[in-house]
């Protein structure tokens, strides 16, 4: 096991600013760009980190840690961003992503959480007991998950231009 | 085809500012964490991203512009950084690959490429004949290809400690 709370919230802390480095204020529109139908760009990918922030991983830490006897999380929604962000731009999502972290962070920190908080459980409605570990393991790798998917995205946009390079990159091998 | 070149200057004017959102002046140590033996963690790849702009890119695109006759590229050396950056600390890396990047850019664009000389070859060791359009769009998405491995090894850092999300995580399902 890896998991250690202060470089977890260093690294949530540092995702939105990722983000931003790649696409705010960006004259080129590969933030619209993805794998075919049905598949996610990065626009689509920071409104569903924005949903995730309001509704997922706060939400629910707060439901292990709080009073009420019922653990059992609400189910998220992975598609809700092509109802609620689908007509913002860009930077506007990105702003508000990192706003929101910020808010988030905050809240994190000043729950001065303990091992025993650590070990408390949840209810998920697919997956079953998790723990309060387990819920912040998985949301500070969850923006570095979909940092992997839109890059390979970036990487394939170029698949034919760079010719008999194509040899030497993995990712389109594979 | 995709390539175009502003856009392709505008991705490489910004990756180096995403990987030093991602590790500069970091309390966390994942800048070294890896996949194993042999295999390279970010503070190998920004070492060879720094030795890219010195020896390949840019000097190859002199050899396929200039007047000399002999258009064959001299072979990169992947493993270079082992020996020429191993000393560095992480922050030093990623403020020389920024400068360097920042320089080659500004050369890039006192070029003034024009379509007929994105069609001018050179001789790749390995590859055989390319074209400048290629090297520059191989080398628009090398560092985001690395950006996908960096991703990985963060992901998969975590693998045990998220648990059952594990099911969600199509990185490590693969």
């Amino acid at each position: 096991m890896n998991f250690e709370l202060n470089k977890s919230i260093e690294i949530l802390e540092r995702t939105p600013k990722v983000y931003s480095a790649l696409f705010y204020n960006a004259n080129y529109d590969w933030d619209k760009i993805n794998e075919g139908i049905g598949t996610w760009s990065a626009y689509n990918i920071v409104g569903h980190l924005i949903h995730g922030e309001k509704t997922d991983w706060i939400p629910r830490a707060e439901i292990i840690l709080g009073d009420n006897q019922n653990k059992t999380f609400e189910p998220y929604d992975r598609f809700a961003q092509e109802q609620l962000y689908s007509s913002r731009t860009m930077d506007e999502l990105l702003s508000e992503f990192e706003t929101l972290r910020n808010q988030n962070i905050k809240k994190l920190h000043s729950w001065n959480l303990s091992e025993s908080d650590l070990n408390k459980e949840g209810i998920h409605p697919d997956l079953g007991s998790v723990t309060l570990r387990q819920l912040i393991s998985t949301w500070t790798i969850h923006d570095i998950a979909h940092l992997n998917q839109i890059s390979r995205v970036i990487v394939k946009h170029y698949a034919e231009d760079i010719g008999p390079w194509k040899k030497y990159t993995t990712l389109l091998n594979s």
